[in-house]
């Protein structure tokens, strides 16, 4: 029989939408977690600390005096305390330096972590806060590779050495949903309709044309509705058609973004999303890694680590 | 004093939100005109006949017996009877040869141009239909260029000798729209601002930038977010700055479609939006030319003629 390790440190991984809390054992491993429909946007009257204490309180019972740290939108201007930006490329001794820290009405220390910016060759800039710490929970210390983090605004990063070198948003997810509702393009579309693999896949081939002779997205996305009005692809299969179209899209830009077609690509998302990504990328002949569970409360351990909380 | 020249013709330039009817006299002069909201949308009921009758019987008053030609959706599957699209190549010759013809309930003899359709080298099928007949209004026999008519669907188009030789749609007006009010792009943006130049030239200069080393439009749609959150554009230049990054990955996207950029591009449009386009295509040193006016009923003229009807 093993002894069991204390509680040690909380951990909220808290975004627009929800909210996730872990607690961790002094050895890093999960012991408890909760999560909550207490996104930044759902707080009720905008009283965070109020909703972290309903939150963290059944972790408190179990050993009073933890500290809290956390990752996402809480960090933002329109969260509870804003952590400004790391600049890339940082890492875990950057982003561990730059948390901003308060202490909760019931005592609680809480550290939110930075999220992080870039700005490119031509001085426009770029932000993503709380994929950092998913990034650096997939990428320990010395570990190199690119991750995508696939959805709303998909994320894809260089690691190297265990630092985000750099990284790019791309608005795929957002974009897909915003031409399927409020296009001419969601006419011919059947809604409810089964994911379609053939659609998908056409979807992808059209995307991953050279551009030469044919011109790009703003001209591609009228396909999605040419296919469709010459019976060329079925109503129940257009969803699926524009959404390879886009995730293809977005693979021909981020291998642009990053000069050459990586040979691994590590995809950090929910398995259905992921799949998909997994799927553009065999496209191209990359190989899709699947990303580690819970990475957030991974890196959030990290972080904690490099700040010597844990 | 000249005599005057007798009425000869009806010309309807009849699309989906607008009905614009026009007497030509023997000379091929606008001798009245008429602009309705009858768009084949708006039409009660869809009795496009009694629609018909109504905007024509003023002209018919002048000259009793005289004949219609009509372009624009009036000929699509929604409107009154479908022209089916003639394929390119074709000019003022194949098109007089495929109108489709009714005879209206009073009588009037009413002839419908098709819509014109291009497969690419791919497979993938283009259409348009309205625009066919006002590019042949602009481009005489003989005459050669390239046009683009900008909107919701901008189609360029590549002239040969009297004949459009293909053609592409860019869907940057309807997805400009569906950027900005339904993704998180519009947030940051005041409603109502006065159109701002710098902006619009800030989001020029972005979209031509190369594609190697920074990503494509998925991702430079996410700088109209951030240069607003790190201040580098004020939300009242914002909507600008959209709209030239857009416009401008369209006039990118159409010179890799023609395969090099022409010395000249004919901009056929409502002046606000032609003057825009003229300003993105002086960017990649190209002039623009403005469209003459009244481009449809002059093609509708020019394919009458073809036809025998003037």
């Amino acid at each position: 029989m093993t002894e069991p390790h204390p509680p040690a440190l909380i951990a909220l991984d808290w975004g627009t939408t929800s909210l996730r809390a872990y607690l961790l054992d002094d050895a890093g491993s999960i012991a408890a977690r909760a999560e909550k429909p207490l996104g930044i946007l759902q707080v009720p009257d905008g009283d965070f600390d109020r909703a972290f204490a309903a939150t963290v309180a059944p972790f408190l019972a179990q050993k009073p005096g933890l500290t809290a740290i956390g990752c996402g939108m809480i960090g933002s201007r329109q969260g509870w305390l804003e952590a400004p930006y790391a600049a890339c490329p940082a890492g875990l001794d950057e982003l561990s330096r730059a948390m901003a820290s308060l202490t909760a009405s019931d005592g609680t220390a809480f550290h939110i972590v930075p999220g992080m910016s870039v700005v490119d060759a031509d001085g426009v800039p770029d932000v993503m806060r709380g994929e950092e710490t998913q990034i650096l929970g997939q990428f320990g210390p010395g570990e190199s590779g690119v991750a995508v983090l696939p959805g709303t605004h998909s994320k894809w990063a260089l690691v190297e050495n265990g630092r985000i070198a750099r990284f790019a948003t791309f608005m795929t997810g957002e974009a897909f949903a915003a031409m399927r509702g409020h296009t001419i393009l969601g006419r011919l579309m059947r809604e409810g309709a089964a994911p379609d693999a053939a659609g998908f896949a056409r979807g992808l081939d059209h995307a991953a044309r050279p551009q030469p002779g044919r011109g790009g997205l703003l001209h591609r996305l009228f396909s999605a509705r040419t296919l469709g009005l010459f019976d060329q692809i079925a109503g129940d299969a257009l969803p699926s058609y524009l959404s390879g179209l886009m995730i293809g899209a977005e693979v021909e830009e981020a291998i642009q973004y990053l000069g050459a077609a990586p040979s691994t690509v590590t995809v950090i998302g929910a398995p259905a999303l992921a799949e998909l990504y997994a799927t553009a990328l065999a496209r191209r002949s990359i190989v899709a890694r699947p990303g580690a569970p819970d990475v957030a409360v991974r890196g959030l351990m990290r972080i904690a680590r490099a700040a010597g909380l844990l």
